[in-house]
Formats: C-alpha cells, structure tokens, sequence
C-alpha cells in the first residue's frame, strides 16, 4: 500500500482532517465550510473568502489571456462573497510568477481584474496583495465584503416548501471547456490557442463563459433582501451543489425544470442557487424546483435519482500527465 | 534583447506596473504599499494583509518541516497586521498541494498554524481557505485583524526629532539561512535533511528563528497605544526596511546603535521597527537610533552612507537552477 497520499484522498476528506485541527479555535460567526466566512468586527461583521487559480489543474495559459485570468479570478471571489448575500468591497491578490513570464502580464492580468470588479462588483476595488516567484504561475485571491443590513445567507437555511431558483447561467463554462479540450488541444493532448475564426457564436459565448464569467454578483445582496433561507453560487454544477444545500439543510431538493446534462452538471458559471419562501422568488430569479422533507436522497430530478453528480474536484479529476 | 521577462523586473517596478492599473480604483483608506490595507467597513475599519510561501523561493521541504511552513505562514501574515499597530483576528488560508505530497503533511500544516497563532496571536483563528492542487507547494495566506480604537500606524509619519525603536530578534534568521545554505546541502547544491545533532544552542536557535519565527506580535497594538508614528515589521533586513519608513515619511533615519552585518542586512526576523516621539518607546523596545530631517540618503549607520543595503528581493535574488 505504501503511504496515503493527496492524490489518493478527495477534497472532502483532506478538508476533514484540516478541520479537526483547526475548526475548535474557531471563533467565527459562520467559519470554514459556507461560501465565505463571516466575523465579526468593531461595529459589524465582514465576509472574507479565498479562491487560488494554479496553472494546470485551473487554467492554461494556451486557452486564458493574462487579461482573462485576472478577469477570472476577480469574478470567482465576489460570486463567493455574493453567495452570502454580501456586497463585495474589497480584493487582496497574491501572484506567483514564473521568472519567465513577460513582464507585461502583470498588466494585462491587472486589466483583468480591474475590468471584472468594474463590471461585476462596482465599488470594489484591489487593495494589496503579495508578489513572489514560482515555477507555477498561481493567483491566489482574498475577497472581503460587506453585509448592507441583511443577515447572511448560509447553506443550512432551506426549509421544505421553499422554492429553489437560479440566476445566471447553467452549463455554459462547462460546454466552453469541452469545445477547448476537444478542438484546441494538440495530437498530445497539449492546449494550443483558440482560434476564434472557427468557432459560431454560441460556441464562443461557451468559451467565454469559461474564460471571463460574468456571475451575477449584485443579485447576492438581492436574494438576501427577498429572503433567501439559503443561497451559494455554482461552482461545481447544478447536482453537487444542491446537494450541499440539501446536506447542509438536512432535506431534499427537488429539481422540476428542464435541464440539459450541462446545465445540471456544468460547473463553473457561478450562477447563484438559492431557497425561498414559496412566492418570494425575486424576477431575477428562475424558480427550477422545490425543496421537500428530507428524503433517501439529497437531490432528486423530475423525481428520480440521478447518480452522477457531476462536478470538479481537482484531487480526484485532475490529472497532470492529461492536463 | 527580446522581450522584458518578469526575471528582469525587480518586485517594485512590477509592483509599479500592477498599481498604474489598479490604484485608481482603491478606495481603501489605506490601499496598497504599506504593510496592510485598511479598509472601512460599517461601523468600523479593518486591517488586511496577504503574503504567501512558495516552494523554492520562500522554503524548501528538505529544511522545513509541514509543522514549521504553517507556523512561519501564521507568524509572517500576523507580524504584518501587527505591523499597523493591529490585532490579529482571522486567517484565510489557501493552500496548493503536489499531488504526490503525503496526506498527513496537511495534519501537520494545519497544527502548526494552530499553535502559532496560540503562541503569537491568541485570539486569532484560521477562519477559511481553500484547497487546490499544483505541482508547486504554494501556502497563501490572508490575514485580517481590527485597531482597537487606536489609528493605524502606517509607514509615512516619522518625524524629526523622533527616536527610532525594534522590537524582537534582529539577523538570527538571516544567520540560520546561511548555516542551512552552507552545511545543509549536498554536492549538487540541493538541500538536505539538518542534523540537529551537529549544531551548536546558538545555531539551533538561528535556524529555529528561521524556520519558526516568532515576531512579537501583541507589541503592535502597544506600540500604536504608545504613540508610535511610523511602524513596521522588518522581513527584508533593518536597512532596507528603514529606507522605506525614510523614503515613505521624506525623513532621514541615523542608525546609532552597535548593530553588525547580519542585524543591519538580515531579513525575515519579522522584528518591529517603530518611530516614536522622543522618549515614548515603550520598555519592549530598544532605541536604536534617531529620525533627522531627510539628508542625501535615506539611512545613515553611525553617520555614515551605507551601500549594501541587503534585503532579499525574489525577483533579483533569486535563482531557480541554484536553490
């Protein structure tokens, strides 16, 4: 057997054994396991959370521009910060970059970031960060926000009659990332650039939904104010991610739109999912299901078990050798 | 000559190109430069620093325990929010594992964060994170902490007349480094396993204040109480990091004390080095010298020009083929 190694332990698990050491010094109104933690301060209390885009398991740099990355990593950040019915304000940004690198990237990937926060989360701004070297070109980004007198919005708050509804996009990114690994990848498997001339409209709208996400980041602080009894943003697709609502909750979601395969697996889009109150789904808001008492299953669909759940997780599905 | 390479940059210029984008946006009562932003949040304002540890350039497996990289991850984030005269709260950790790491180095990781911020900052707690994989061990850490009803101590208010004060260790970690670049690697220059056994107390304790550094944290908050007006933490060595109270306050600092090479060029002790008024330093600080008003440099060590100001800059200093 030899010894367990990360490769052979899923994220959940890892996650686990971080938290047995750490989770009971936690002093945090909401600590590790929501969309973003929730602390109190002087005053109030801030939402903080952290997401790391890493060369390889995340992004190539063949498929994603210095522009888009940055683009990226701002737009992934305050969709967890929205996720708690928060109003992002603020990103601190850690880069590690190869000596190789052109120097002009830090522009382009500046641009980036300051073109999402412009267009998503007006207001916030990149206020530090960290600048360092390594072999791997990786952005690590902190995002804060604030709760404009709303509660937050957890994972656990779903209650059975609520309805369950969706903004943004389902299945986008993921139908994106197909077409680049099917059709922009060499006889190796190796990323080559995207040619745009070959590709129809809609096949670009996927793409650029992979690349440059354009989640729905004021309508976090809307859900709130409609009251939400629970909200996340979909970063693993439709099933997984209603299942963490459902486990959270301790009941059952139940699916009754028609959904494509993309559109209940695709993660990446970052589109919010949320529970309300029958009726009090805001116009934003599509409502695709309903939540029930807790069943056998975390997630039905049309009322029936689906097996696969889809979703990302970069210690089980990432492989180096493949890309 | 071909295209400008980030090798070719040092950390300020590339520093300069990022904020030439993004400055415009901040709206941080304290944005990028100085040890910490600090941002308004209802009710109050917080203090918000990121800094991350990368394989190669920042620590090497063979001489780092996963204990000792998440105690010194905790200590160098938490010595920056007490470098604004802070208190630490929350840390934000993201973490970037090889695949072929060992599972348990995250139990390990995680407990040196624990005891770390127990020992340096009790109060504060590892509040988020997240989990990613690359072939780069990478640990990024933010870390948030809140001013109990004082300013924030920045950078830029040293004053003529003021006296110039450390608190902590200066050169035992630039010490340790150097035994463990000289006696710890093999032919080829690759780092080894250190051999306890073979070291003098004086060495262990350098190469322990390199592996595990132990600002004095809770001092932040008395210096701020104590009227300090200008503070920081020294990770590149106590003449560089004077320069930049020097430049950032327009002063001259006069270094007076008996201070040798590895006090005046070691880094990454993480010691605080404050101005206050004459006479104001509390008894945890030493007096090491004098602010005067700004002359032709902006560092004099007992009257003279010094020109190596040593410090360690990742994108000049270090190189990847060499360790």
């Amino acid at each position: 057997m030899g010894e367990l190694r990360v490769r052979d332990v899923s994220e959940k698990d890892l996650l686990a054994r971080i938290l047995r050491v750490l989770s009971p010094a936690s002093r945090a109104e909401v600590g590790p396991g929501d969309d973003a933690a929730v602390l109190a301060v002087p005053g109030g209390r801030i939402v903080a959370t952290t997401d790391t885009l890493v060369h390889g398991p995340d992004f190539r740099l063949a498929w994603t521009s210095a522009y888009d990355l940055g683009y990226k990593a701002a737009a992934v950040n305050v969709a967890d910060v929205a996720a708690m019915g928060a109003r992002p304000t603020a990103l601190l940004v850690a880069l590690a970059l190869p000596e190789s690198l052109p120097a002009s990237f830090v522009d382009h990937l500046a641009t980036g970031f300051r073109d999402a926060l412009a267009e998503l989360a007006p207001g916030c701004a990149v206020e530090g960060g960290d600048l360092t070297v390594s072999d791997t070109l990786t952005v690590a980004v902190t995002a804060l926000g604030v709760l404009d007198g709303v509660e937050p919005v957890l994972r656990s708050g779903a209650r059975p009659g609520d309805e369950v509804a969706v903004a943004g996009e389902l299945g986008a990114a993921a139908r994106g990332l197909g077409i680049l690994f099917r059709r922009f990848r060499d006889a190796d498997g190796t990323p080559v650039v995207v040619s745009t001339d070959a590709l129809s409209p809609a096949e670009r709208h996927d793409i650029d939904a992979q690349l440059r996400p354009r989640p729905p980041v004021e309508l976090g602080v809307v859900a709130a104010r409609a009251g939400a009894t629970a909200l996340m943003d979909i970063s693993d697709g439709l099933l997984l991610d209603s299942s963490r609502i459902a486990d959270a909750s301790g009941v059952t979601i139940s699916l009754d739109a028609d959904l494509d395969d993309a559109a209940l697996t695709g993660g990446e889009d970052h589109a919010l999912l949320a529970c309300f109150p029958a009726g009090m789904a805001p116009p934003a808001f599509e409502v695709i299901g309903r939540v029930r008492e807790r069943g056998e299953t975390a997630v039905l669909v049309k009322g029936a078990v689906r097996d696969d759940r889809g979703g990302w997780d970069p210690y089980a599905d990432w492989d180096s050798t493949l890309g």
